[in-house]
């Protein structure tokens, strides 16, 4: 069990621990990026108990977590299976380890954890490799049981988190997640050489846009504080967005005790629209423009359709996305990026508005009721 | 497009639509599992253009559908996965259609959809089909799109329903997913002519036991109209429980406009926690304790942690369960039944509670606002 000296660490000028880590963010993923790339423009991971061999017969990928960690697994599965076709498949640990999961060697099991000793991961683990499945951690603390009963372990370098809601340790579990992803796709030969060298370009980019749009937060967090009496709030996304919205509303409910919800915005009509009154919040993570159209089209209807049954939208969107203006009562710009790596942007403003919320509530950020930083129990 | 007609048909009694389907669901049930055995003990489906060898091919199954019908496809993993060994994705329509899956001869698509037109899944099932998969199709409408852009179907006999919020739809789609998965382990061997026949006569058992369930629910509806004022409602679940939680979750929702939630009660301590306070009304679906006994203990010790915090407890569980009683604050029995065949039980409370909530404080059931019964658009 590893426990962070809270008092040691200092809140650099900021009120909440919180505030100060989501700050961190840029710096974090810098951080977890340095040194994956060889003299050769090769990536690697940090501890490597497979051969090349043995990761190019896996056929399967299960990434296997809980809570925001969890969100993480859901975008990573998007990036593994466009930059791989490896099948993946995401699922919380608790439901994966009392089921019968079906497992075998050629299984490569991906398990994310923040603090490498979350109890009912590393039970799921063990019953993975008990079935000869590989197990390749991603973990933001050396040395913790997690990675040491891994197959393979690539670090996320957030440094110690000691809010209990994750800010940086998720935004360095992406990272992660992609570098992971761009690995079995350099070793397996569906990706070049010189497109794993394009991504991390990109990836090295993250760092500049995140801390943009860390300048420009102000207005969300006086909308948080405009909405300290809101009871629900609801998050909407499609493709990574949507995982985004699990994450922004995850926060919501950990940090402010709010009811709020995240859904697949494809959903809506089947249920959660008849939620829609006056007034009611609804956050909305817009995917760029750039990538589906047709996907961007459908999220502008999603935002029409809400808007027209009363809600206060607030939407999440790329620089130059005009299309969104007419129906966002509030609108949250991010830099342009490569669909894929949106998340590392979007996830930000819903991460301050969560934490502005609580605290304009009088809630301890930090500290939120009931809740631990490491769930070292079942 | 198909319409049934309201007017029509009878209310047979009962004030809501809704309330006389819920009623219906012994007969739906029955009538979905007659005539699915031949002569020789065999189980057949309705409309079959693929051969035996051609499923026997089959590496990888998809489930894809939307609203409650996704909750049906998410049980279906468990009985598909367990009875057949082949891996089971679960995914909601409109996400699967635009991301580019990995489909390829050898998956096989199955689609539930109550109407048969829902488009997300039209378009999906197209996409599917243009990548050389087979898709079978669950449905409950004769002849309309899906089956009929299908390689093999199953209908369900539910007969028409009028109420918006699906009842039978949903327990007639349960026992279609069921006689798929048996049917696929029939083909493939995995299920040998006399395991097919025992769980074959376990669903026969059902209708009855859905039945005695139907005859319990008067303190469900009392219960239901005592928190007419509640705002919120949490729905706990685990294994087969969890779709269960989720489909109680989106029928309150939807009939009710309250913010429900499901959640894996694994997932609790990950975030969800927070949310509990004095008197929030706590809804679990406990599993069988002749499953998996560490599954059950699980489950009594999240009752345990909610109900220390504060929360009022309503527990779903089987006959004879014991270890439940002095942590629930309302207990609702449900005969016991194999652990894979329970949803067929434990969800009919939830539909009861959902209904006569939203009734209690006046609202139409039958029409809830912003929806419609089939989802034409996208």
């Amino acid at each position: 069990h590893v426990d962070w000296d809270a008092s040691a660490a200092e809140k650099g000028g900021y009120a909440w621990f919180m505030q100060k880590e989501i700050a961190e963010q840029p710096r974090a993923l810098a951080d977890t990026l340095l040194g994956r790339v060889d003299e050769s423009g090769r990536l690697s991971l940090d501890e490597m108990r497979l051969s090349d061999d043995e990761l190019r017969e896996i056929d399967k990928i299960v990434v296997i977590a809980c809570g925001t960690a969890y969100h993480a697994g859901l975008v990573a599965k998007y990036a593994i299976e466009h930059w791989t076709r490896i099948p993946c498949e995401v699922e919380l640990a608790s439901e994966f380890r009392y089921r019968d999961p079906i497992l075998d060697r050629q299984t490569l099991v991906v398990a994310v954890s923040q603090s490498g000793e979350t109890m009912d991961l590393l039970m799921a683990l063990r019953h993975a490799r008990e079935q000869g499945s590989r197990v390749l951690a991603i973990c933001n603390t050396n040395g913790s049981t997690i990675p040491r009963e891994s197959d393979a372990v690539l670090y996320t370098h957030a440094g110690p988190e000691v809010a209990v809601a994750s800010t940086k340790g998720f935004l360095t579990q992406l990272v992660a997640c992609y570098l992971v992803a761009l690995y079995l796709g350099q070793v397996r030969g569906t990706k070049w050489g010189d497109e794993v060298t394009a991504v991390v370009r990109d990836l090295a980019a993250m760092p500049e846009k995140v801390e943009k749009v860390l300048e420009a937060m102000e207005p969300v967090r006086e909308l948080a504080r405009s909405l300290v009496d809101a009871r629900s709030v609801l998050f909407l996304g499609r493709h990574v967005g949507y995982p985004v919205a699990l994450e922004g509303a995850l926060k919501l409910k950990e940090l402010a005790y709010i009811h709020a919800e995240g859904f697949a915005a494809g959903e809506l009509k089947h249920g959660p629209i008849a939620l829609i009154e006056d007034g009611l919040p609804v956050i909305v993570v817009a995917p760029s423009p750039r990538g589906r159209s047709l996907l961007h089209d459908k999220v502008v209807s999603n935002i029409q359709e809400v808007r027209a049954r009363g809600a206060r939208t607030i939407v999440i969107a790329e620089e130059g996305d005009e299309a969104v203006v007419p129906y966002a009562d509030h609108l949250v710009r991010v830099p342009a990026s490569p669909v894929l790596l949106q998340p590392l942007l979007t996830t930000v403003p819903l991460q301050e508005f969560a934490c502005e919320l609580a605290a304009a509530k009088g809630f301890d950020v930090d500290q939120p009721r009931n809740l631990a930083k490491s769930v070292t129990v079942e």
